[in-house]
């Protein structure tokens, strides 16, 4: 048990440091290859990495129309109602997004407005990794929905000579996507960023995946104009704010399903009371020996601490100290504390609001700033999938009005040809 | 003069394609060094590089703040009028965005929040280079003072042994800035990112530069956790639409105003009038003589193009192909076509509002992505200095409502944790 006000600030500071994610130049290397490929080979060079890195036997890029259509088929209707639960809530909170525009009148005769405009073309990236993610299609499937994105692409690795899983396309075809490619890894985010035969270029790649993809949406978002991406990706992480009444099966249990997510998972725990320390320990090693996934869960536990502050409110200051993905608070009553929250990408408020009901079905986003970027990063929103611009639109009167700011301040910078702009349309107005 | 219809797909291409920016191998070189040694030295590395690149004799770092009080009284009374007009509408503007957080249940029970938080810590570089630029410290301080940010640092470079230009000096005092670092270039941008004995440490950078700001801003974001930029930079363009009663006079202000940023401006004309593509030209080559930076000018108009369009509506057409940074519409009625208006950074419509309204005080922002960027990025605006993040609180029974869609979705994923902590839940609750 780690005492925060008993370790030195070396200690503190080394509790909070993340596991490093120091992407090796091997994966540099190949992922430029893999970039310089997919622009000259286009879906050859898709279809290659397929069959070499997914063992893929099926030689086909898209899924077919009818497929998306009839994947319903293939669902239990528990899975089917669970996948249409999670998106109607994604769907009402997402939606309670939607931009206004901006209209005002700064000075007689100027008017200035601010415009949203949807990102013309997204990408949606599901990693393929251990399981499918249903959910990830969601998160992100619902913003460019609302959107109104006019091209929509998807894009998730098949393994081996599996199909496409079925819950990935009816998560689509509710999202309203009609354009899937069956390609993983750097090759698909190069596609999407370059456009192939089969991949329609697009100008924004959103989701998560692993070192190769993150440093494919790295170089290609810093060397091909027009192209951006979502956030910057690292590790999973969460941390728990827990007082002395928490339940401890409650905190173990939201610890392991942070960590079973990866062996890089850091998960922390700051409590005001040694007694849920312990309790937490004995809970985790109990739940843990039922995961199926208890080799992964242990691994990240290593990454991890239980500390024992001197009070909630110092709990917060640390955590927003570390901006934490995910901060989860079981406490009496958070209310008075959540003037303190900062930092986080996702709060789950309360005992009974685990952060798995984020990551499926509360209707928040599961795409999340982490590895420290939530001081500076959204979570992922519908904002992201527009981008604004500003329109002026100015009288004669107006610029007469505007002109007494804008020639002092021309001259002062030096810019004649500003200032001359505004000379010449004068000169064609008649003094009132 | 080029007709658009009758050059080939690839001369059309070509029109439209930007100077190439590539930044040397050289300029990576030294910044990586600066970054390096700024993060050894601290205040000691940013004082060596006033000396060697700007010639300082003055060997400090902060502006005193009784220089920034006194600051108004070496302006004269027009520049500070000027100055405070600007701010004026500026701030109308940007404050019409400020932020409101959302609340909505998504099912009985399950209450989701996205919430605003303003950055702690934003960084505005204001470049020096030929002349003072007031201007960009409004445009990017009034939205860190509108945010609130706890920490406001303004650096830019101070030349030789010139004290700091009065009417940036104003311009920060009327943005509540009171920490202005007299330092430029990769090193200013590097001790923003990292903090140094004089320069607090912040989690944005924000604002345009030359080669090495831009590098410094690419790498330090790209290697700093929690540390990010405003958007992508490069040069200055605007394109102006016109229809054939337009005033070549007021075309030809339009494009040298842009053309006198810089060699590397692009400024293109798009019209269905040949005559006005005839006598832009003798308007420019008139104009072009009285202009003090007309060499600058006269670089930047060989990188440009007057091209003849079919119809107003090609214009359009054609300029969402290229997004320009600026897009001007001299047309009779621009109302029918402001549909037609994409990838724009900012828009000026109607005779009498030139660019240089919005450069400087019709009260939008005047850092615009660039580039081709307009297609994704967005022009700086208020929420750029704010982070969202989410917040669920979920009671017993709404958890249990969830969980129809947790459970199987779970399940579904492989992850057993996760479904794990809504089970240990349920358990504690009594059923109906």
């Amino acid at each position: 048990m780690i005492r925060w006000n008993e370790v030195s600030q070396q200690t503190q500071q080394a509790l909070l440091t993340r596991p490093a994610v120091n992407a090796s130049e091997a994966v540099e290397t190949s992922v430029l290859e893999i970039i310089d490929e997919v622009k000259t080979c286009g879906d050859q060079a898709l279809l290659k990495y397929a069959q070499l890195f997914d063992k893929r036997t099926n030689a086909r890029l898209r899924t077919p129309m009818q497929e998306i259509a009839d994947s319903e088929k293939q669902l239990t209707s528990k899975l089917k109602a669970a996948i249409d639960q999670a998106y109607s809530n994604i769907k009402a909170f997402h939606h309670a997004q939607l931009p206004q525009d901006i209209k005002l009148q700064t000075t007689t005769g100027v008017e200035c407005e601010l415009k949203y405009q949807a990102i013309d073309a997204v990408g949606l990236y599901v990693p393929g990794g251990s399981a499918p993610l249903p959910s990830s299609v969601l998160m992100q499937g619902v913003c460019a929905q609302l959107c109104g994105a006019k091209t929509i692409v998807l894009a998730t690795p098949v393994n081996g000579d599996n199909a496409i899983n079925p819950a990935i396309l009816y998560a689509a075809k509710l999202c309203g996507i009609s354009i899937i490619v069956e390609s993983g890894g750097a090759g698909a985010i190069a596609a999407m960023a370059l456009g192939t035969e089969s991949v329609p270029k697009v100008n924004k790649v959103f989701g998560p995946g692993n070192s190769y993809v993150t440093m494919a949406k790295q170089i290609l978002s810093q060397t091909q104009t027009g192209f951006a991406i979502d956030m910057p990706a690292g590790p999973s992480e969460v941390l728990v704010i827990a007082d002395e009444r928490a339940n401890p099966n409650f905190i173990a249990a939201d610890l392991l399903s942070q960590a079973e997510h990866g062996a890089d998972s850091q998960v922390i725990l700051l409590t005001n009371s040694a007694q849920i320390i312990e309790q937490t320990k004995a809970a985790i090693d109990k739940q843990l020996q039922n995961l199926s996934r208890r080799s992964i869960a242990a691994a990240a536990l290593q990454n991890s601490a239980l500390i024992l502050v001197e009070s909630v409110e110092q709990a917060f200051e640390v955590s927003a100290q570390y901006g934490p993905e995910h901060l989860i608070l079981q406490l009496a009553d958070a209310a008075p504390f959540m003037s303190l929250v900062k930092n986080a990408g996702s709060v789950f408020v309360g005992d009974y609001t685990p952060e798995s009901a984020g990551d499926y079905a509360s209707g928040t986003n599961h795409v999340l700033p982490t590895y420290g970027y939530s001081k500076v990063y959204s979570s992922l929103n519908l904002l992201d999938f527009y981008r604004t611009y500003t329109v002026q639109s100015i009288t004669p009167q107006g610029l007469r009005n505007l002109s007494s700011a804008i020639l002092p301040l021309a001259n002062a910078e030096g810019l004649d040809a500003h200032a001359n702009a505004v000379k010449v349309r004068l000169e064609t107005i008649q003094n009132d």
